[in-house]
């Protein structure tokens, strides 16, 4: 029993949709962490990690890879240092900055990622697949506003 | 700038849905997690806490209480301390099992919480108010049907 279900019927309608909403982004990532941990023996933030990386094969400051974790829980520092004993990531000093520096992908940080988020997708890809192609794009669209309003009271 | 707006346009339709699905979560809860600190003083682990107590007057074990709590980050056994030390829970002796106690909520903790469940459910309604009432149940029916797969996909 998720706590959507709990909510009695009494409730409001908005608090309905924010907790299924709630419940639905839980459970997809219940279930991606459980496969990464699985399949691949790593973690949630270790993958929301290289996945920035990926995107900036230039590499990217330590403040800036904190801003772009998606998911939180994961000590960045932490992790860094673990991917770089293992070899996937690699430190690069700042040539702008004498006391900052980069992380960026290995060669083999990048291999690794790419096998990794090749599942990942096939995974988010099953886990979606309740929607027909319409209700996708519908769902989509709506939840473009929710985002575009959100933005807008939180500015 | 958010995850799901770095996405390059070459990504996949289910994973895009995925990450705009978690990016709108994130922004609710971000936005609710400010509210209750600068508001209330207090935080969305605690909330749900309390809110989980408030569903059930005859108090909750430990484990059920971990078990219904919606989001993660907070270690339950502090914050049953900290709320009782606040005068807002109180743990009850459980009759069936001598090793074993129940929490609930006190009177001045029923009290504080439906200040905070009233104002919440405010909060709530303007996050999700970019949408028409039909849009609303439009989403509502969607995400039931994401649920109900990703329900199936992990069983």
């Amino acid at each position: 029993m998720d706590k959507e279900s709990r909510v009695g019927a009494g409730d409001h309608r908005a608090l309905r949709l924010w907790l299924r909403l709630l419940t639905c982004t839980q459970h997809i990532e219940r279930n991606v962490r459980a496969r990464l941990r699985g399949r691949f023996g790593t973690t949630l933030p270790r993958f929301d990690l290289m996945s920035q990386l990926e995107r900036h094969p230039e590499g990217l400051r330590m403040n800036a890879l904190s801003r772009r974790m998606m998911v939180t829980g994961g000590n960045v520092t932490g992790i860094v240092d673990q991917l770089a004993a293992e070899g996937l990531v690699e430190r690069l000093d700042d040539e702008g900055d004498r006391r900052a520096y980069r992380v960026r992908l290995t060669r083999a940080g990048s291999h690794a990622f790419s096998e990794m988020a090749r599942e990942h997708e096939a995974w988010i890809v099953e886990l979606l697949a309740g929607l027909s192609r319409r209700e996708h794009a519908d769902l989509f669209t709506l939840l473009a506003k929710v985002k575009a309003h959100t933005l807008e009271v939180t500015r």
